[in-house]
Parts: structure tokens; sequence; C-alpha cells
């Protein structure tokens, strides 16, 4: 414990960006299913779609000192993903904490515990997914991590990876993988777009997809 | 498992409609308080009031392939009402099938499970009454049934059945009870509104209800 | 069981008016970080901030009897907080009893169970903390308490004490400490404002509360 | 509401009692995993296995009065099957109700809600697979239905069914389906101790149930 | 925040002794329902049933360090109350701290958060009742405060209350409250001995309490 | 998807075996608080106490064909950690796989899901850590991986690292740090050893660990 990595190697910046037009499922789907994190992790508003880079805090239970260590190390297009080291649903992160972040270009938060000044952040326009909404204040006594690889939502998070969140959720892609699960996330789009118009017309996804045959192989019947 | 019955006989479309204006509490109420969803079925936006008939679907835990399959015994009026065979937590829901189902005059979902694609489901105006909100895909691997009876919320539902979904949550109304419950339900309506305006005059209900005398008989006492 | 205290001394009408502007965060530090209720108990919609009197009520399980028992004892400026004997998510509330209340001037209620009629009180702008929401409907058969203190989530709550809520959750002030609370939550307020600006302006908190030296003394690394 | 239905048609009393030697897992899986009731229902101690024939009860929240009325309805080799009407977890049943259902063959119960006396019931033998363990107190001022069909751990359990439970939850077998579904039971449990007998051997279900080839198909790879 | 109140007046040893006997069930139900702690308070083992008086410690989320202040504190025939100031899971509480209670002839410790070495506490048998098991280490570096009056499991606990608790939970008798708590809790476990034996002899409790008059009153009709 | 790493290397035997004198509290603390799983997966019978090292299994929900294929991958002194990839509560294991699993000397199970059997597993003596009981059935249709890292209660876990588990929950010991974790969970113990003694003595923490100071410079005060 009590370790700041500095000068994290981030995902490219164009890549990361370019995830918030696509959305969380989108990106899920098209890294093979991986990399959701859990569905506890929740906007504190609707509507806000956000892709950016990570920078990871882990921190103590009801004690938010490390994320102020935190503010330092990130700059603009970031993403802060916050971790307790065991259950907390304290309200870690306010307003002051997002005007520090909000100054420095960093687009939002993921934080596995709980958040508070909602109506204000509301306003700033400063998005953040949390387990909770609480005004519990918390103590600056505990040294943690910062930019070390922490486990968020269930999933692995290194620092520098991307992270896309949206009304869906909030997932995780590797640094190393961003490029090819842009690309990938792009076709799926594509694709679907399509599949949009044909049902829109009224085809039916049996049909589209060929999945009949299949189905009745698998003993489907159909009784009147 | 594996069975779709075809040909439901859905409640009366007049009657299924005529709910929606009248909404989940007063249906709920006007038949003996009964029928009413589990709380943790939670619109994805608020405001959505629909009724319709029950199209069932039960799906294994992270496999959405039955509600493909669903969507071909849908018909205009009509709400797709979706369980698990076990808690999953997955999205086995999302725009593009929403599409599907709008072209066809489906109203609404409801789901004992995930749903994702929140942003355009609120855009496209579908209503979603979920567990959860979650991108996590599912597969097309394992059959279930369409149009049995199944359990959803901690109800038992039948095809055809009537459903009230609003900000207050889910309601079933048994098909052959469905024109005596709506009458029921205009009643207390109209009941209601009598009630309201006194109390908004400044009226006590334990003087509009006679209240004051079998409380007394029970005990209570006043203490300065 | 089955009392109701009549004439409750209630804190000074204009400080517990004056938290609404503060808010909850704000309230809960002022006072030593105490009194903040459970964060599961979250508000019907989004915006409201409300600061009043308590007047408690002490229900059964799926039983609402004493809220109509406890309008009687609202006046101008309260807040009903209302509690059951036992974990219950039943809908106790709506719309006809926010009438009631409304009439009498109360700004809000505070209930550690199920709400209803949720379009209808957004409508109204009458603001409800509840447990969940559910249309589930309840009883009047057995008696309990108006006005006796009573344990609301987690926090003891005393008739006459300041409710302040709004988007962050419900807070508690004792009647005895609410004007010295005021004054200490405005003196924060300040503060925070001056933080803000600094913080706004690229300032780090590290910085600004001298936190560094006392980091390092705990230990805190910085690696590349 | 206020139903009490007499001289239900009960399963065989042969064959409810022979799926107690067979137990929960064996019963869902030879019905088709079907009829099982969800796992927050377990049971006070361990080591109880038990099946009989349902007698059920619908209950208010927090009100046991109908668990006295249906004591005369139930004969040996019952199980009493209890649910609320919403979600309740107060302790509806101890051992003076046990003592009274021991006395006339009941062979425990199954209560989605709360349960008490554990050290008695456990010291007399009585078994119960309930929500929780609590001791809170209820009312006997509202009735409800016995021997209707109800719905309790999210399963239709119909009075007159196969109940059966044990160390791994509880299964319904609906009263038509038992004679077949014990058969099947039967012969799972029989294919079942000659795999027993080759995998303590050493030998591998991969193996034993020629799942290599369809793995391959399916893109399973092997990496050193 | 960070007071300790010595020499606290504790409720009559012969008395909170003597209720033991009794258990949780009666107790709660001999003081009008009231005191029970909430009941995700579960005994680490099962079998244990004691009572003494309260000695109170609120403890910080993941901080440890009053609870040993607290036992300097703590007298034969206490039992040890732990709450912390917002929701934890981590393990406050194992057999180090239990040993040095039990020097003292503490009794037990009832903790709304974690507890751990629960193989070691069973082995010395020193009963805890606790919301989880947990092995997660706490700090040493916040104070809180002893012997104050504090909300643990929903109920108020004043320091020298009586505490009961068994396999059923907890409950709380107020320190003034306790000898006329007893004296009811004696003549009901005495009424229950008396219809214990009618029931075992296969009375019914409807007409050992003359329900069924009151039944019919409220409607309930038998059919066949 | 879809990969089976074979030849892991495993931590060092004798050290992996080691840490069962020890127990789960002793390593997490001793590796400075880290590694403990959430507090959710508890064993189905009291009294286990197991050390080994991991093989890991990624598993779709309801779905455990991947565990027949870990099953080949297993050998003596081996645990076996199994995690969904969306959260399952089935019964993906249960006596049948556990001979297996006995027949090539793994020591035990931890799954993030739920686990059947329970009563043939107590007799085996097979310990499982599990989030559940649950006997519901699972399919054998999608793949998954068996020794690629995973997320398991909140911890990232390799395969060849090693595992403790006992009634207080179950913590990870990663493979390259066992040795060093091993001597401070010995130094540890010893120290405990010396402070139980002193503890049982009547001595108290607060002069054991001289506490006394540092809590007067934090502000306690006593009070009478």
């Amino acid at each position: 414990m009590g370790t700041v990595v500095r000068g994290v190697i981030r995902a490219d910046r164009a890549v990361a960006d370019a995830f918030a037009q696509l959305g969380v499922a989108t990106a899920h789907e098209a890294q093979g299913r991986r990399g959701l994190l859990a569905p506890y992790l929740n906007p504190i508003y609707p509507g806000a779609r956000i892709s950016g880079t990570a920078v990871t805090v882990s921190v103590p239970p009801g004690d938010n000192w490390m994320i102020h260590v935190a503010v330092e190390q990130c700059r603009d297009g970031d993403i802060l993903v916050v971790a307790p080291t065991s259950r907390c649903d304290d309200g870690y992160f306010g307003e002051l904490l997002a005007t520090a972040l909000a100054a420095r270009g960093v687009r939002g938060l993921v934080i596995e515990a709980g958040c508070r000044d909602v109506r204000e952040l509301t306003r700033m326009g400063f998005p953040v997914w949390s387990r909770c909404v609480s005004a519990a204040g918390t103590v600056k006594e505990t040294i943690g991590d910062v930019n070390l690889p922490l486990v968020c939502g269930g999933q692995l998070i290194a620092p520098g990876d991307v992270i896309v969140a949206d009304d869906d959720g909030v997932v995780v892609v590797p640094r190393l993988d961003a490029s090819a699960v842009l690309e990938a996330s792009r076709a799926r789009a594509q694709k679907e777009e399509a599949a949009r118009e044909r049902y829109a017309a009224g085809e039916l996804s049996l049909d589209v997809n060929g999945m009949r045959e299949r189905l009745a192989e698998r003993g489907l019947r159909y009784v009147d």
C-alpha cells in the first residue's frame, strides 16, 4: 500500500475518444462479451456517454484521501476509476473534487462506492457511475494506491485502459486491445444498422438470421 | 421445454387498452390487492404508462434466443413478458428487438432480468420494466417456451392476461377478470376523485372515512 | 403501542427552513458527520431539496392506518417521517395522502417502506424519499404511534427535529442542535466556496490543504 | 381473499413419500429442470430431507392468523407452504405451531418469510425452510386463503402437489406429474450411481460422456 | 466524536441474567413486540443463548480502535454492542479481542459489521451475532464513542440496557423496563407451556383461542 | 473465449500446504490486508480449513461444461476456482464432480455461483465456498476458459496462486509472494500467541500496544 505511479502509458487518445459514440453495449460485444463492470454501478443522472483512459485509485473504506492524491495524476481525456479495498457505501466524491477534475479535463468518475452532491454534479455535467448515492463523509487518515491495476465492479482495470460509460453501465477495454476493439465495434454498429432497418420494416430476426432450422433441430415445436 | 403456443386468446382489446388511463395502483386495489409484480421491476425511464395483453417467454439464464422466437407471436396491443428459469441479470433485450416489436405494435416489455440500450429505448419511447440495466450479452443456444403460463416478479401470468405498467410498477389482471376489474377500477378512481377534493380542501381522512371511533376502540390514546 | 403525542415542540421554523439552501451533505458534515439516514432511502424524482420539522409515525408492516392519524398532527413546515416496525416494502403512501398533507403545508415525506402514485406525486411536486416504489396496498387494522422518537434509516429521529432531504438522501439534525449546526453549515459552505474557486483555477487540494507532508510521513511513495 | 378449501386431492402418499430418498436436485433434474424454489429459502438446520403433499397458505404481511386456520386442514404426510402477499421477514412461525402440526403428522414447513424458535424446532426435529430467521411477532387481524394455488419462491404451487426439501433447497412436483417424475428420478439416481463409480476410479466425464469432439467443434483449444 | 462514558448504570444483574432462559422471541413479545434487532444479525454458530448488559461502541467504517478502548469499560455480565457509523462488512473482531473480553466476564458480542476467527470463537464458546463473517482487517486511526446510546440493527440501544441473543436473533430491553419485561416474559412462557401441551394433544389453536367466530365475522368461508 | 492452458506453474507445494494451518485471516493480514475474496462466499459446512494451488475456470451463466474440462487439468493439492462471466446463482457443482476432483487429490472448490448436493459433499468431506446453495441445473452448450487469470469474489486470481479457505472465507496469495507471505504469516501467528496469553491474563491491548497516548492526542476524552 502507498504507491503512486506517474507517467502511465495511456491508450491512444483518438481511439479512446472514439468509443463514446459507440457506447457500452457495442464495445462489450465487440470484444467478445468481456470487460463489463457489474450492473450495480449506475449513472447518477441519465443521458451521459463518455469514454477515456483510466486513472485508477485504491482506497480504504471510509477514507478518500487518495482521490486527492490522484487528481494530480489526471490529464485531459482521463476517467477516474475508484475502488475501496472492502465494500463501502460512503460518499467519497462530490462537487469540489469534480471541480478539480474538470479543471484538468477529466471526463467523469467510476466508483464502486457512494457519491454525493448529485444536484451540483448534474448541473456541472460531470457524470459519475457509482454503487449508490450517499452524503456520508470520509476521513483522510490511511493511504492507498494510484495507478496500480485494481478490480472494480468485478473487472480488472489497468491504468491507461479505455473506459466507456453510458446509461447501460461501464465497460473496460484493455489498452493493447483498444484499436482492434474499436474497429470491431464499428463493424458491429454498421451491421446492426442494417438489421435495424429490416426489423423496422417488419422482417423477423428468425428469418434475417436464419434461425428456424437450428431451432427445429433443438426440438422447438409449435402448437395451436 | 421448447413449446411455442400460437393463437393465444387475448383479453378484449378495448378492455386491455382502457387500463392505461387508470394505472397500476388502481388496478391492483380494484382486484382485491392482487396481481402486483415485485417492486424490483423498475421502469428504465420515468413517465410511461401502458396496458396490453401478455405474450409470455420463458428463457434460460444468459440466453435470449426465445425472445427472437416470441416476436413472431406478438401483435398490436401486446406486451412482452419475459422471465428467466433462474435469476439472471444479463441484458437480454435492446433496441434491435425493440425495433422489431415496435414494428408489430407491441407496447413495451416486462423482464425479470437485465435490459440494455437504455438511451436508444428512451429515444424510441419503447418502455421497459426490468430487474436491472445491464449491457451483458446473451447467447442463442438453448430453447424455452413461448405463451405458456409463467411466474414473473412473483406473480403467475398467463398469455392473453392484461398487463398494466407505469412508474409504480407492473400488475397482471387475469384475462377472465379483466372486464370486472376494469369496472371496479373506474369506480375506485371516481371515488378517489371525490376524496381528493375533500382532502385538498383540508378535510381529514379520519373524518371523511369515519375512523375515529374504531381507532379509539383499538386503544389509541392522545397525550399532550 | 397506540400513542399520539400532540403539541410537539418543533425546532425554530426559520432555522429549519434555512437548511434547504445548504443541503444534506453540508448539514451532515457540519454536525460532525452524524445523522445521515441510510442510502437505501432515495427520492422518487430528482431535483427536490427540502427542510422542515419531523412528525414521526411508527406503523406495523402492511398497515398505513397511523399515517391517516398523523395527518392531523402536521402543520405548515413539517416533514412526515414514517418507519415500519419490521421491514416492509408495501406502498403505504400515495397521492391522496399527499393531497391531505400538502393542504396542511407539509413539505414532503421520508418513509422506510414503499411509496406509490409516483407519476401524480411528481406532477404535484410533493417529494418523497422511500425505500422503494411499490403499488402494494395496505390495510387499516393495527395501531401504532405518532410523535414518539423512532429509528428510520438507521438514525434516531425525535418529533420536532430538523429533517433535510435532497438528491443525496436525508439527514436529521436534533432540535436542540439546529441553530449551531445551521451556523456551522453556513461556515462550511462559505469555506467550500473559496476552495471551489481555487480548484476551478487548477490548484490542487494537495497544495490548498497542505497534505503533501503528512502523506509522505505515512509512507506514500511516487514511482515512474 | 378469505377462502379455505377443504378436502384437497393430494398426490399419492407412497409416491410423495418416495421422493425423500432421492432429494431435491434429482427431482428437479428429473422433471426437466423445473419447479425449483428460489435459493433464498434455506433450512433452519442442516441435514433434514423430507417430502410430502402441499397445504398452501397465503398470508398478509405481518399477520399469521391463516396459519392457525391451515393447521386444521393438514393431515399426516403434508408439508405446509406459506407465502405472504408482499415481502415480509417477520417470524410467522414458531414451536407452538410446530407442535400443533407435528401432532397431525405434518413433516415440515416452507415459508417465504421469517421463522423463529429455531433452537426448539431443531430440538423437536421439525424442519423449516424460510427466507430468514426472525423473532418478529405477527398479528391476527386480516384473513387470507388456504389451499388455493400460490407462488412461493418464484414457483406456482397447487395444494396437493409434492414438495421435496433438503439442504439444497425446495422443489415442487405437480400432483399429476408425480409418478412419472418419481420414475425419472429413480432412473437418474441409478445412472448417477454408475457415473459416480467411474469418476471415483479416476475416469473423466470428458470421456465417460464423450464430450471431447463437441468441445473441439465449438472451438475449444488447448495451449501450453 | 471521541467520548468514553465510564461508570454506566447497568440493569440489575439478576434480572439481566434471567432473560437467557427465556430467549429472544419471548422477551420481544413480552415487551409489546418491541426492541428486536434486524434479522441480518446472525449468530456465527448455532446453539448459544445469552443475556447481559450492553456496553456500546460506535466505530468508523474499517476502524476497530474503539473496540480496544471499550474492553476496559466492560465487566462481568456485559455484552458488547458495536455499530459502525456507516455500513461496513469488515472483520472488526476476532479471537484476540474475544480472549480479552472473556477474561473480563463478557458474555458475547453483537456487531452490525463483520467478524472473523469463527473457528476459534466457536472453540472458545464466545458467541457473536454479526452482519457477516469477514476476515477483512481494520485500521486504528479514527476515534469514536463508548457507552453513548447508538442504533444497532435498527434499534436504539443505551449502555446498561439488557441484551438477549440466541438463534432467533437479538433483542434489547431498556434498563428501566427490564424487571417488568422479565415478569411479563415469565408469564408468557408459562402460558405457552399450557398451550403447548394442548397442541401436542391434538387440540387446535382455533379452538384453544376461540378464533372461529371472529374469522367468520371477517368473512372467512370454507368450500369443498 | 475457449482456451485451456495446460502445464500451469504452481506455487511450491510445501508452501501452499503450510497455509492451511495458519488460516485466512492471518494470510490476509500478513500480505498487507490484500487478497481477501468478498464475504458473500461462504462455506457449505463449518469447520473446513484448506490451502492449495488454484486451477481457474471461467464459465457462462447457467453452463457448467468447462468445469468438466477443468477436472483434467487438476492435480493433487489443487483447489478449483470458478467464476461466471455474469452473476449466476445456479448449482454448477455437485457430488459427481466432487467425486472426480477428489479422485485427483483436489482439496476443495471456490465458486462465485451456486453449489448443490450439500448433504453428500458434507458426508464426503469435500469443502465448497459458494455464493449460495442451489439445486438449479446447468447446461453444456457454451465454452469458456481454464487456467486464464480471472476475477472471483472481487479478487484477481491467476492459475497456480495459493488459495486459503476456512470458516472466515477465502484469500488468494499470488504465487510469487507465497513464500514471503507464509513467513510473515508465521511471524504474525507467533506474535498473536504472545498477545493472547497476556489478554487471557487480563491485560488490556490499550497497555500491551501502548495506545493510550495516541488516543489522547486524537482527542479521546473520558467522562463519568
